[in-house]
């Protein structure tokens, strides 16, 4: 169905018509000015934003709405939980241009309702419009913390351990076979002998969990869950978006210190590897540089070692030191290197 | 300076370096995974959003990017004052096509900041990211009221007052102006005589108004104010941004309610009335569809009479009625029609 036959808020009426709101804090959600909340007293307020545009962020050509959808609910949830706190609501706003059918942002609002069912978050308000060009998607991710709770970027301290979650590279990785199969298939394309488009099968096996990791990211909210339960209270944390060297100078400026990290200790994925030794690429540039990992970055006190040690999916990476130290990348054969942030810029 | 110089951070950098945040409630403002809020104890908080495209709710060719990034605010603050509350922070998200300089952008965040330094609101996060084509804006604005000062669309009664501030239509003129003079530069442009593109002056005389209200609106916080200090508590409320009669239906719908509204009582300005003459429109037809006024539309109840009276620019335009007895126009020369929404619609 064409969605100028439905207009705005037919539209709105279509994809909001079921939304249940599951949070007391949530007290007015779509069909007003505003979305009304009612945060808990003991608590403070986390806001996280985030605007991605077809053709910069996401590629339809490989990329299905559906999981699109549930992406873009991620990335802003995972802001929340690198504050260590829990999202609550959201808002969405769409532009859609004329290629965009009805069942089209059905599917990719289905995506975003799952994310949101999966951490308990209420769609809350938003806006729809028209674009000349591709789709746009912003989402406003609203949460809360106890103040004793929420952890910021510029609280390292010398000494302290630097940790990741999961494993880095795998969501680049899963980029880089997607752009490689698709060149495939517009070579193909353009081939007479391949008529029908429907003939071309990407060749994706054995590198499922890298597809998963670009197409359909999980925001570490068990991470959070288990720092609590062990009583591990970060002392500076971010999630990774934009690749672990970016990211840790991040830290490593707002707590003007500087860091020690050995390259034997990232974290990384068998697939990841291998799929880096076929591309040629070196997989420590793509684990420190990639970037959409979405894994938490934290520092934690070194009294708290054991602790950290025992909790799954976690590794320490390396540790703080004085700013005046630099921030170092100790290679597998012992040399030293100056970490750079060469992560991902939409701006250069 | 092309943005590219700076890349994102730099970019983020150089727009946020002074940026002073006046609410106590604003805890940690730019330069963190998400902005860390404390809203007062006794209030509620209000949420809006709004993403704005370029080729579709604006025109560089004529909107300066300093108005437009005023404008934009605007447009979310007057959501928060249409819920009877006060804006307290915004998170500005950019898209930015390589046209733009880093000038431009500063331009554009300039107007943001004047208007927010105008409603004391602060700005406290967002991102910047690039665009294949054009400019994207999305802003979410956050404010907060107390629970009992909170006014939704849905609570007009029958023999309420029908209430709107300022004049309806002007900005829609101003836009009809804006394109008139935009089609005449164009056909000059085509046209060999004109060489040289600053030969052409706009013919704006006797508009200014017009302009103004297009490119510079106001969030209707004064009105609020003085409803605030003549104890007057309006049973329903909503801004007017698709047109009187768009937003009219909303009320009337989620309230369960009819209304009966006089054309002669329709505010209008001078400006409007004469520009809607020369261009051989209807001007009634202009302040109930135009859109973009940015006024408050708002009933009270019956025995506010007197006391709305006394407001300056405040007009009563018409009163609630029974469900069942429609929604209804009563024009200058007595007859009725039936009000429908044709305001501005981006998805048809």
């Amino acid at each position: 169905m064409e969605i100028s036959e439905l207009g705005e808020f037919g539209l709105i009426r279509r994809l909001t018509e079921n939304l249940n709101n599951e949070n007391p804090s949530t007290l007015k959600g779509v069909g007003d000015d505003c979305a009304v909340l009612k945060p808990t007293e003991s608590t403070q307020t986390l806001v996280t934003t985030d605007l991605l545009m077809e053709g910069v962020h996401f590629d339809l050509t490989y990329v299905p709405l559906k999981h699109l959808g549930y992406k873009a609910v991620m990335v802003n949830l995972s802001d929340i939980y690198a504050m260590n706190g829990t999202p609550r609501q959201i808002t969405v706003s769409l532009a859609i241009s004329k290629k965009f059918t009805v069942e089209d942002i059905e599917d990719l609002f289905a995506g975003m309702k799952l994310a949101c069912e999966k951490h308990h978050v209420d769609i809350v308000g938003g806006d729809t419009t028209s674009s000349l060009t591709g789709l746009a998607i912003s989402i406003t991710a609203i949460g809360e913390a106890l103040p004793s709770d929420i952890v910021y970027r510029n609280g390292a301290k010398e000494t302290d351990l630097i940790c990741v979650s999961g494993n880095l590279g795998a969501s680049y990785m899963g980029l880089q076979l997607l752009e490689r199969e698709k060149a495939v298939y517009d070579a193909q394309n353009q081939n007479s002998k391949f008529k029908n488009q429907n003939d071309f099968q990407p060749d994706f096996s054995g590198y499922e969990y890298l597809l998963e990791r670009q197409l359909k990211p999980e925001a570490r909210r068990d991470i959070i869950e288990a720092l609590a339960k062990a009583n591990i209270h970060p002392t500076s944390m971010m999630d990774i978006s934009d690749g672990l060297s970016s990211e840790l100078l991040h830290i490593c400026s707002q707590s003007n210190v500087g860091c020690r990290v050995y390259e034997d200790r990232i974290p990384l994925d068998y697939q990841t590897a291998a799929m880096a030794e076929e591309m040629n690429m070196n997989v420590t540039t793509c684990a420190l540089n990639g970037g959409e990992d979405y894994e938490l970055l934290f520092t934690v006190p070194l009294s708290d070692n054991d602790a950290i040690n025992k909790i799954e999916d976690v590794k320490v990476i390396g540790y703080v030191t004085k700013e005046s130290l630099g921030k170092v990348l100790i290679c597998r054969d012992g040399s030293e290197f100056e970490l750079k942030a060469q992560g991902w810029n939409p701006l250069q």
